[in-house]
């Protein structure tokens, strides 16, 4: 693991580091903000993943998770979207896939399987480096994200209940099984048989048994993605049918953007540090 | 004027306007946060200049400022750092000097003359506009900025004493006649009369009689331009021997990035809306 830079900000340090990633081939790209309290005592970490176009720094430099994450001792991981460097398959004028737009999941098809498994690269590879690398509390994770993001946090909490003490999104994208930025995606990921789509899909895991202790989605009511892209009155129905308690507030007004996930990035560190404790 | 962008974040509106500028002589940028309550009373109003290379998007962007602002009723208007455009005389390979570096000057120079007047932009023409579109008090105006932006922020202050009820800045340019990368910005708008760069430097005006009530100033001990660059020492040397109370707070292990101000952006924002009561 190579320090790209570290910065002091808000009495802790914003790091951005690389490593030659084996779950994804690569050289891949991360940022790490220690609070202040990590130089003394491993603090819990929480996970951000972020959404289609963004890599590690979006967030890093809109996301205002700082202040607040020093005063609770909050550790926050932000990986990147998929795979990079010049070698990786893409498709460069389509921002909904490929380089940006991993989607969170284990590519099976050619010529994608050799290194999108952004999946494997943030359950299991990315995990291993923390927590050898930081006073990263392990024991205490919690994981939330951004569209794409949303997404990635809410089907890998689904299948690491045990691991992920809490979970939340931002305008997560909810049944990407039948939204029109998604399927094509996980068709060229993943294959035709929509079969082995349904472990990369939130409503689909409800439905097929997985279950998490509670749910926290913001969404605003002005984004343009709402009615096809993200659809979260399909994640509430299948909550609701499997008795999992989600709060979705609808946020009058927002957009999709980081002027909206900053405005309620308190609510949501503030969540997850209540059930990290 | 023409609203580029508006966007919900923290309950105000960000909105990105442009505008014909006839102080420039171009098409002009700027941001304007308004706080909740503009939407049924005036408010004060806060300037935001910024530092070289950047535009209105940086603090935009990665200056945290809006969750404060909306509590504490503040207008934050953040303008370009130039004049734009293909027309515009520049030195491309050149970060300290053109386009991004108009250092809030009038140059006096060709071929710079009729393009690089940031400072009647900043002190007339914009604050027209702001007056004759948005919900501001403008006789509750404070200012303050980031490098160039803070020697804008100082300097602009100290000639419009009764103007402003605050000033404060982050890792300012202290002593521009002097600094390695100012001078020959200064040398090029103004000439090579150095009688003439004195109503442009905060530590001569403040020699040549400018008061202002008090100053804030936030400066990093690991900012690199620190030494040479930003000078805090001669501006504390200037303003002790003005009987000018200055606080200045060297901030141990920060740099001259965004991570840097937006960790005391809340402190900055405290300290204005206290004057602006």
């Amino acid at each position: 693991m190579k320090a790209i830079s570290n910065d002091r900000s808000h009495g802790g340090i914003q790091g951005v580091y690389s490593h030659s990633s084996q779950a994804c081939a690569c050289e891949m790209t991360f940022a790490v903000f220690l609070p202040p309290q990590a130089a003394t005592q491993p603090c819990p970490v929480l996970w951000y993943l972020s959404g289609l176009t963004c890599t590690h720094a979006n967030v890093m430099d809109k996301g205002e998770y700082r202040r607040l994450a020093s005063e609770l001792g909050l550790i926050i991981v932000c990986p990147d979207t998929s795979p990079r460097g010049d070698k990786i398959p893409d498709e460069p004028e389509n921002w909904q896939f490929g380089k940006g737009a991993g989607f969170y999941v284990d590519a099976t098809q050619e010529p994608y399987a050799a290194n999108y498994r952004m999946y494997s690269y943030i359950t299991e590879e990315l995990p291993k480096l923390i927590a050898e690398n930081f006073a990263a509390d392990m024991s205490r994770q919690s994981i939330f994200g951004h569209s794409m993001g949303g997404h990635g946090a809410i089907t890998i909490a689904l299948k690491h209940s045990d691991r992920f003490r809490s979970c939340s999104a931002f305008a997560p994208i909810c049944h990407p099984s039948v939204s029109g930025w998604s399927r094509p995606a996980f068709e060229k990921y993943l294959g035709p048989d929509q079969a082995s789509w349904r472990g990369y899909d939130a409503c689909a895991l409800i439905e097929d048994g997985k279950r998490f202790v509670d749910l926290l989605v913001d969404q605003g009511t002005s984004d343009s993605f709402l009615a096809d892209g993200l659809r979260p009155n399909e994640l509430a129905e299948a909550c609701q049918a499997a008795w999992i308690p989600l709060t979705l507030r609808m946020q009058e007004g927002y957009g999709h953007s980081y002027f909206f996930i900053s405005s309620f990035m308190d609510d949501h560190l503030r969540w997850h540090a209540d059930r990290l404790k």
